[in-house]
């Protein structure tokens, strides 16, 4: 597990109210510390990834661990982002988790085509959304690694 | 949570026999029923995955939920089975998650330029190594979601 000092960081990229939410809530009672990012839409996402606008000075936009990401979205969708991410040889490492309301076969297809690392459908259910996003924390904050993980280069 | 009635796949391609044995052992005591397969080489887990040579029926050899992949492998490397798996558009959706005892920068790099889903190092520790082992088997068995998944069509 994770042990190291900086708290993980989670880009969330949610435009539901409610979902966003929910899952704020679960990830910052989450027993591995993470800082949370929130955007409402796929712009504000690239704009915080490529540290444009808003986002521009990297003390306060350190690069995420995890990408949370939405594919109906205002502005630019899903998809769109997940092709920006994953077709740029910076930011392709990056994990991004799909967590949406479709299960349609056509979007499965898509976000796998353009390498999402991982597609979660939101459970209706409130209590398994709770310990899906519980075991998202685990999996993505706990377990997983990435280039430039502080804990690998100690 | 998935609750089909087929077991998950999981495709296993291991070397280590130490690794190989608590693998399996706490993959199959799971809560989530799966099958293993096993291979120790990456020239076997391609001749899987594609159905060649002993592989060929498709009734034995279902196409995996997931792939847990050594890097260091005789015969075919994990970053060539990688390649393979991931410019391939039959079998870019199956989740290839790197399971290995290095956490070289270089590996780390390569394999998500390659576009890993993710990349997970061995504990050294017993009890780390299990639980990962189980967190691994929960988000990959039990949330996400691929296309052709039987509980997306039902």
């Amino acid at each position: 597990m994770k042990t190291g000092v900086e708290p993980a960081v989670i880009l969330l990229v949610e435009d539901n109210p409610d979902h966003t939410e929910l899952m704020m809530r679960v990830l910052t009672d989450h027993d591995i510390p993470n800082h949370i990012i929130h955007v409402t839409d796929g712009e504000a996402a690239l704009d915080y990834l490529w540290r444009r606008a808003q986002f521009a000075d990297p003390a306060t936009s350190p690069q995420p661990h995890v990408v949370l990401l939405d594919l109906k979205l205002p502005r630019l969708s899903g998809l769109e982002v997940l092709r920006a991410i994953k077709t740029s040889v910076e930011m392709r490492h990056i994990p991004v988790v799909v967590v949406t309301t479709s299960s349609a076969e056509q979007d499965l297809r898509l976000a796998y085509e353009r390498h999402a690392n991982s597609y979660l459908v939101k459970p209706v259910d409130f209590q398994q959304f709770t310990q899906m996003l519980q075991d998202v924390g685990n999996y993505w904050l706990g377990w997983n690694r990435q280039p430039g993980d502080p804990l690998l280069t100690a």
